[in-house]
């Protein structure tokens, strides 16, 4: 797959198919991840990859997802719900912004990877983390920063380019395809 | 250019040539930083494109390169520095993990985007904040989380696959190539 075809044309997934996900492309999304930038290369993440259906349900009966376009965005277990979590951690009890940054850049990172893999993701901020923690059976000070849903997508949203005062509020039409209106470069930029 | 060739080929890029940047391919770095994973699509990120001298020298002069490899990594104004930065911004005085997370998520697209049109970046977060502000004349409360050198590449560092005990620390070999060794996944993760 075409680079820039990704950059432009991945998004995020909240509807999949229960066709099983392959062990490899899991495996594929966390190499991607760790090839990802780190400041000082010091690599403080860490990763569980959830894929037993007892398990994917426990933490997916935590999670929140997308509030605007609800209930249509809600999967449903076993019906249109995600096959498995990735859960990306750190090892210390209060984690740095350094940390969260290699993070966003460990999971877009991810999803690129699960993109060119016909696979597609959500990435989860909206959850109970001390349930996960337990879920997860985390030890010590390791902590959760965030969730990523993955499986064989069930829809396919679609970028929207608007201006400075264009609404950003993402929406379904009545094809019930999910629209995510994004500011045109110009409407955030400065030159300088 | 293929999507997983620039996952596993794409790295930081501090020596760079002296050749001009097409101002388009800066802002199809801001595109895909702009349709990059947003939380609740809110795209808190603002973005400052430095191309003129003037201003990349003084922001250039406000950096710290590579603790480890020093002073080869540590490129000269003129010679090797970059030509362009982008400093990526929030327009609140307390930016929160969130912001941070989708910050770094924009920075990863956005050096995808710069490796498709075979430009080198460097994310910068060891700068005085202080001066980068009065530099970049940031009036409010807008804050700047981190910055990505931009140039065309005069290095090309490669990737190394270490198991759980490798020593992370990057490293110059005898024909000054930058090697930057990455946990291998089984090394940083488990199942459930």
């Amino acid at each position: 797959m075409e680079l820039q075809y990704a950059l432009w044309n991945r998004r995020t997934v909240r509807l999949f198919n229960q066709q099983p996900i392959a062990d490899n492309d899991l495996y594929t999304m966390l190499e991607a991840a760790q090839a990802s930038s780190s400041g000082g290369n010091t690599q403080p993440l860490r990763y569980v990859v959830i894929k037993t259906p007892e398990f994917v349900e426990k933490v997916f009966l935590q999670c929140r997802f997308a509030a605007l376009v609800q209930p249509k965005r809600n999967p449903r277990w076993g019906v249109d719900a995600p096959t498995a979590f990735i859960a990306v951690t750190v090892e210390h009890a209060e984690p740095t912004p350094v940390d969260y940054a290699v993070c966003g850049g460990a999971i877009m990172s991810m999803q690129f990877a699960a993109f060119s893999l016909g696979l597609g993701c959500c990435w989860i901020g909206a959850f109970d983390k001390n349930k996960v923690r337990e879920i997860l059976k985390l030890e010590g000070k390791e902590e959760v920063l965030f969730l990523v849903a993955v499986g064989h997508p069930a829809e396919k949203p679609v970028l929207e380019w608007i201006e400075a005062d264009g609404d950003i509020k993402y929406y379904l039409d009545g094809d019930d395809t999910l629209h995510v209106p994004k500011r045109r470069p110009d409407a955030v930029s400065r030159r300088l």
